[in-house]
C-alpha cells in the first residue's frame, strides 16, 4: 500500500449559524480546505454526515456538497456511523486513494442541528442507540450515556467532581481557537453548580447542540512532497463495533471497541500508547474522555479522571486531549465531529495550534466514537518532514 | 492494484415482509452471502441503506448488522447515495479489499419501507432530491422524474405507449425469480389501462414500495481460486455525480452522470457498450431504463425504447436488462437495489439464473442510479473461470 498524506484542511466556526444551510456550510470548509492543499478539484468526495434526512430533509449529500463545492461530476457519497461519521468518511478516503483508484480523496464533515427544537434533535440523535430495544424503552443518547457513568462512578467509586478536570481542560482550550463554540474557561465551581441534564451528566459534561463543517484532503505522499506541504502521513486507520444495546455487553463499562479499535491502530503504526504526543479524544461526555484514555491505554480502568485531575491532558501534560476544546469546547456537531477531530490533530502536527501547541509534537492519534461506544474509529497520525 | 472477486452472494424474497425488521433482513442476507462464499467471518461490513433513519428511527446499521451477522466487533460503516447507495457501497468495499487494508469484505443493502404510510415513504424518498429549491415546491420524486418522461416523450415525439416494453419484460423475467415481488406477467393492455399516478408516470411505469436485503462478498482473486469459487471479478467501478436539482441541469434530458460513469467504467475495462452481454439497469421509472440505454452507449438519444419494442432487452436479445425482474418486477427497497442488481448480475455469470439465463454471458454490467440521476454508479464483471 502506498502512503497517503493530508495535503490540505478546513473548517467553518462552530456555532448557531443561522445564516448558513448544510451546503454552504459543506462548500466551505472544502474549498477552503483545497484552497489549503492547493488544489482545484479532488477526485472523489466523501461526505460525513447523521442527521441531514431528519433535520434538513435532505439525504444525498454527496453529489449535493461535490456540485455546492464547484465540483460537479466528481465521484461522492455519504458515510454514517452515527457520531464516528467524520472517522469512518476518513478511513473510507484513505483507502480510496490507497487503492490506487483514486489521486486525490476530498473529506467533508458537516452537521446542521440547530434549526429543529431540541426534542426533534433528542429523538434523532437517539437513532445512534438501538431503536428496539433502547430507544423504544424512553432512553435518550445522553441517558444512556448516564448510565455508564452512573456505573463507572458506583463501580471504581469515583466522585462527580472528580471529572471536572475534564470539562476546564476542554473549555480552557477553546478560549484559544477562534472555530470553537464556547471561548470561555470555566471553573471548578461552575462545573459543579451547573445544571442536571440525566443524572449524572451535567450541564458541563455534555457537549452542545450546534453547526459546523471540517474538510481535509488526502493524496499520495509523493504528492504531497511535490506541492512542498507538509509530511503529514496517516500511520494507522482502524476501526471496531460492539452492540448498539448497552444491555447486550458484557458488562456497562467494558466497552471493548475502544480497546479493539486503539489495539489495532498501535499495532498498524507498530508503536505503543506511551509513543502518542496529542490525543484528540471523543470528549462527547466527560465519561467517554475518561473510557477512552483507559481503553486506549493511557491510563488504568477506573483512573482516567487522575489524569484530569493531575493537567496530564493540558496541551503542556503528558497525553494532551482536545487541544483545540474538544467536543465540549470547540462543539460536537455529530456528523463532522471526527473531520474536526483529525482536523485539529493536523493544526497541532504542523506546528499551528499557536497559544495551544503542543511543543514538538510529530506523531498523534484521534479517536471517534459513535454511540455508547458501538462504532470506534482511531487514527494516527505523523509528521515526517 | 490486485484483482478482487466477488466470492458470495445472499437476498431476501422482496415484498411486504412483516415478520422482519431491519436486522433480521440485513442478517439473513449476510448469513446467506458468507455460506455462499465459505466464509466464517468478514473483515469488515458496507451497509448500503437509505431511509431507515426515518422510517425505522435506527441509524447506524453497521455497527448493529455486524452484531446481528454475529459478527461483532468488525469495522462496518453505511454507505449512502439515496438510490444509488448499494452501488456505492460495494465500490466502497471493492477499495478497501484493493487498498490490502482488508482481506474479505461484505456489501449488505438493507431497506424497510413498508411498515410506514405511504406519505411518509413519499417524503423520505424526496430526501434524494433537492429540500430547498425542489421538495419545497411541493415536488415528490416520482413527480420529478414525470417532468423528465413528459419531456422525453415531446422532444423525440414517443408515444407513452412505446414505454410498455420496459414493464413487461421486467415482469416476464420477474416470473421465474422466486426472490421477486411480482411474479405474474403484464400485458399491453394491462399497462395502457393502468392508473395515472404522475403524469405520465402510470402505475406500470413505477417501482414499487417494498422491503429487502441483497449481500456480497468480496476478496482477493486469489482467495477465489483456493475456495474454489467461479472466478467474477471486478473489471470496473466508476461514479459520477450532477446537480441534484434538475433545474441547474444543461438539460431536463441531458442525465450527464449516466454517461459519465459508464464511459469511465468502459474506460477501466478497456471495453465497449457492444462488448457487454447483460446489463442490470436501473428500470425505477420506466424513463430511467430508457435514459440509461442511451447515457450507457445502447441505444442513440431518443430511440432507448426502440429496444425495448423489438425484444432486445429480454434475455434472449442483443442487450437483455432487468433479467431477474428489475427494480419494477423484482421491486426497488431502495438503499438494497444496487446490491440486488449485482446479485443478479453475479447470478448471471455464474450461470444460474435457469429460465432467464442469458447463455454464455462472461462480461455484464450494472448500473445504481440515485435522484434524478445526480449520483450514478457502474460496474463491470467478467468471469474468467
Amino acid at each position: 500500500m502506498r502512503e497517503i498524506a493530508v495535503i490540505g484542511i478546513g473548517q467553518t466556526p462552530i456555532g448557531e449559524l443561522w445564516d448558513q444551510g448544510l451546503r454552504d456550510l459543506g462548500a466551505e470548509s472544502l474549498r477552503a480546505a483545497a484552497a489549503d492543499a492547493g488544489i482545484e478539484r479532488p477526485d472523489a468526495l466523501f461526505v460525513s454526515n447523521m442527521l441531514a434526512t431528519r433535520l434538513s430533509d435532505q439525504a444525498h449529500l454527496g453529489a449535493l456538497l461535490a456540485d455546492y463545492a464547484g465540483w460537479r461530476g466528481i465521484e461522492a457519497t455519504t458515510v454514517e456511523a452515527a457520531c464516528a461519521s467524520g472517522g469512518a468518511a476518513f478511513q473510507a478516503a484513505l483507502r480510496a486513494v490507497a487503492s490506487g483508484m483514486i489521486e486525490v480523496a476530498a473529506v467533508c464533515g458537516v452537521e446542521k442541528m440547530t434549526e429543529a427544537t431540541t426534542g426533534t434533535v433528542t429523538s434523532a440523535l437517539a437513532t445512534a442507540s438501538d431503536a428496539d430495544y433502547e430507544v423504544s424503552q424512553g432512553a435518550s443518547f445522553v441517558a444512556l450515556n448516564a448510565l455508564v457513568m452512573q456505573r463507572y462512578m458506583y463501580e471504581y467509586n469515583v466522585p462527580h467532581e472528580a471529572f471536572a478536570g475534564f470539562s476546564i481542560n476542554a473549555h480552557c482550550n477553546a478560549v484559544n481557537n477562534p472555530n470553537a463554540m464556547y471561548r470561555k474557561a470555566i471553573t471548578e465551581q461552575q462545573y459543579k453548580r451547573a445544571p442536571m441534564i440525566s443524572d449524572p451528566i451535567n450541564l458541563y459534561d455534555s457537549s452542545p447542540i450546534c453547526d459546523g463543517s471540517a474538510s481535509l484532503i488526502l493524496a499520495p505522499l509523493e504528492m504531497a512532497r511535490e506541492l512542498g506541504k507538509p509530511l503529514i502521513v496517516i500511520r494507522a486507520s482502524a476501526s471496531a463495533t460492539d452492540s448498539l444495546s448497552l444491555a447486550d455487553r458484557r458488562t456497562l463499562l467494558g466497552l471493548d471497541a475502544i480497546k479493539l479499535s486503539a489495539d489495532k491502530a498501535y499495532a498498524q503504526a507498530k508503536i505503543k500508547p506511551q509513543d502518542i504526543q496529542v490525543f484528540e479524544a471523543h470528549d462527547a461526555f466527560s465519561i467517554m474522555a475518561a473510557l477512552s484514555l483507559e481503553g486506549c491505554g493511557f491510563a488504568e480502568a477506573g483512573k482516567g479522571t487522575h489524569l484530569a485531575l493531575d493537567g496530564a491532558i493540558s496541551p503542556t501534560g503528558r497525553i494532551p486531549i482536545s487541544t483545540m476544546g474538544g467536543l465540549k469546547g470547540r462543539g460536537h456537531p455529530v456528523g463532522a465531529t471526527g473531520a474536526y477531530e483529525l482536523v485539529d490533530l493536523v493544526t497541532q502536527l504542523r506546528g499551528e495550534a499557536g497559544t495551544n501547541q503542543v511543543q514538538g509534537a510529530t506523531l498523534g492519534m484521534a479517536q471517534n466514537i459513535g454511540g455508547t461506544a458501538a462504532t470506534v474509529v482511531t487514527h494516527i497520525l505523523e509528521r515526517i518532514g
